[in-house]
């Protein structure tokens, strides 16, 4: 916890916590986890995306290689714990194996751009590891005017060998994700830790619910096309509709009104659609109902809806090998074993792709999260390590 | 309809159609009603608070005056018609009378400042007629920095003076405002022109929805406060509402979400409500049960509401017995007279404090106004002039 203090005081933005991709606060929380790890024996490197690595050598010649970690890069004004949570909490595992060693290479892993908050283009850092890298990004700009070329250049390193910080896939054993949860549902269940069986996909939507503009006073209530009434109704649905439908996530979060002027009916609403399941084909199915509703709505009131914009993720499904393991070492700490799936996008949903992967989710006990008020009980980390520490202790490769 | 077009091209904002309160445009706009008035042998002036007035001179000794008239300000990028139409058709009934004059003075008006662009405050000009100018208007500043009181300097006009701007209410017969209708119930009902009996009251409300922000994947739908959830439930019912009560208008016409970011459930919505009838009892009943229904919507969904603001003005009732003989000169002409309700505010309602008022609407073909579509038909100008040239020349004074 002490460790999370002083990283949480490496900040890009003085008096609050943020630490950039690339940046001077990551420089330095890179010499801290360097000072951290060579004390507990473990040789450390950077690779060439960014990624800080700390190895505890296995006890017997092998190119085999368990990762533990998260991402080291925040949100501006962020907490403590999204993200370097998990990398301290491998660090402490390896600290506990200490001279033991391991029958194979336990890789400490602080992954270097999560968020997108510089680039506009998260995970970073797992693609870089996965071979998912896509040279085009380096062209992508920062706020600043800065390519991530020259970014990746001026922090040292040499994007030309960017494909080098490629893991191969068949020396993994696997990547294993602790993380705060960043939702409520481990406190709801009185667990401190939780196994995250699946990433949820998401399906990323904007519609358009065009009506008819008109004086607010001169028009009467039967002649209107009001499209924020259309808007609003069908908001209302969304969420009867998710709710009615367990694990399902629908959520309008921005909403922009046109002319947006008190004594004016809404002509135009542009609004966002945010769905997610676990599912994949339970989330297809919803975000085409719901367009359905729109128009539907809409047309009865003698408006229209239109989709402008439908990107989509796919679920990523966590290692069933591993979730087994990490599983039996839940309860053979003496905890009670929770499965569930995370809302939230991770590093993991990219890693999954090509390693085996799973995620241990923290108790969040205020349910804050990409925020200075985030916390995490020090007890419930503590049973974090302990768990892992007997995952990795006891760890039987069956691959 | 030449005269529309002519000063419409007298502009404060080139290749749009705007004449702003004491502006270049208005001064040019005086000018050419000058020319236009003394060619019809009425004497001009421009009074303290920058009204143009244009008299034709009663056939005997009287003090007493008949107004016709509007405003000659626009909103910016406005039509042709909305204010300078009622000005020109009281200009055009007083060349009708011509030689044969009137047993009372008939003073065409042109009013300095109705749509409240320059100084956010509106009503200007009838404000100084009826003697309820307020001097501490005098320090407001337009978006230049320029106060009143030095813009009124500028255009070489008194501020000291503009009490003086006040008119005898004991010599007033009337104020006659012929404007375009800024709705579509003329065209609905297909009626040329409409006799306004009341200009509706206004209630305008913020109200602010409070629920619960969060991560729009982590946070299961039935743990969710969503402030827009809530706020959309209400809107819904706020058209439902004013629906089933003829003569109601009840609009949300602004609407801003917090945080409003695509993957986080809305944590705050700020909402604006104009509520309008001629009724004011009417009115004030809708605005309490509207705000009772969204604090029984919020607290249901577990969130709150509240007003954050609440604004009224009441409704303004047209004079009986001028309507009574505007009605007769509709009828006369040979139209079939309708009675309406102005849901915009006007001069009129301002005069209608102190002077007998009323109001003649003429038909808008097309429903758009505050914009450069704005359009009336010549046929239906013919008309109001004809309405109003009947009116005058068989006026009865009653008082």
């Amino acid at each position: 916890m002490s460790r999370c203090d002083e990283i949480a005081a490496l900040t890009d933005d003085p008096g609050k916590i943020h630490r950039l991709y690339l940046s001077n606060a990551i420089r330095q929380t890179h010499d801290l986890l360097d000072q951290l790890a060579r004390h507990a024996e473990l040789s450390c490197r950077v690779d060439a995306a960014g990624n800080w690595i700390g190895r505890l050598p296995a006890n017997q010649p092998t190119d085999r290689v368990l990762m533990i970690g998260s991402h080291l890069d925040t949100v501006p004004n962020a907490g403590k714990y999204d993200g370097l949570l998990g990398v301290l909490v491998g660090l402490a595992v390896a600290e506990c194996v200490g001279s033991d060693r391991l029958p194979f290479h336990l890789d400490v892993v602080g992954l270097s751009e999560e968020e997108g908050v510089r680039f506009s283009k998260p995970y970073l850092g797992s693609a870089a590891l996965a071979g998912r890298f896509d040279p085009a990004w380096f062209r992508r700009k920062d706020h600043q005017g800065i390519t991530m070329r020259e970014a990746i250049t001026s922090f040292g390193l040499s994007p030309d060998r960017l494909t080098n910080a490629r893991i191969d896939p068949n020396r993994v054993i696997g990547f294993i994700e602790p993380h705060i949860e960043q939702g409520p549902l481990l406190r709801r269940v009185d667990r401190a830790v939780g196994l995250v069986t699946a990433i949820a996909g998401q399906s990323r939507l904007l519609l358009r619910f065009s009506g008819v503009a008109g004086h607010a006073g001169t028009v009467p209530m039967p002649f209107r096309t009001d499209a924020l009434v259309m808007a609003s109704k069908w908001i209302d649905l969304v969420a009867q509709y998710a709710t009615q439908r367990e694990g399902l996530c629908a959520t309008v979060g921005q909403l922009h009104v046109q002319p947006n002027v008190r004594n004016v009916i809404p002509g135009c609403v542009e609004l966002s659609l945010d769905v997610r399941d676990a599912k994949d084909d339970r989330r297809r199915r919803a975000a085409t109902d719901l367009i359905d509703m729109a128009i539907r709505v809409a047309r009865e009131a003698g408006g229209d809806a239109e989709v402008i914009e439908h990107q989509q993720q796919p679920a990523a499904t966590m290692d069933e090998s591993l979730s087994n393991q990490l599983r039996a070492a839940i309860t053979a700490v003496g905890c009670g074993a929770f499965d569930m799936t995370s809302g939230a996008g991770h590093d993991s949903a990219v890693l999954s792709d090509v390693f085996p992967t799973s995620m241990l989710f923290i108790r969040q006990p205020v349910g804050i999260s990409h925020h200075p008020d985030e916390d995490v009980d020090a007890s419930d980390v503590a049973i974090a390590i302990e768990v892992l520490h007997h995952f990795v202790t006891h760890f039987q490769d069956t691959t």
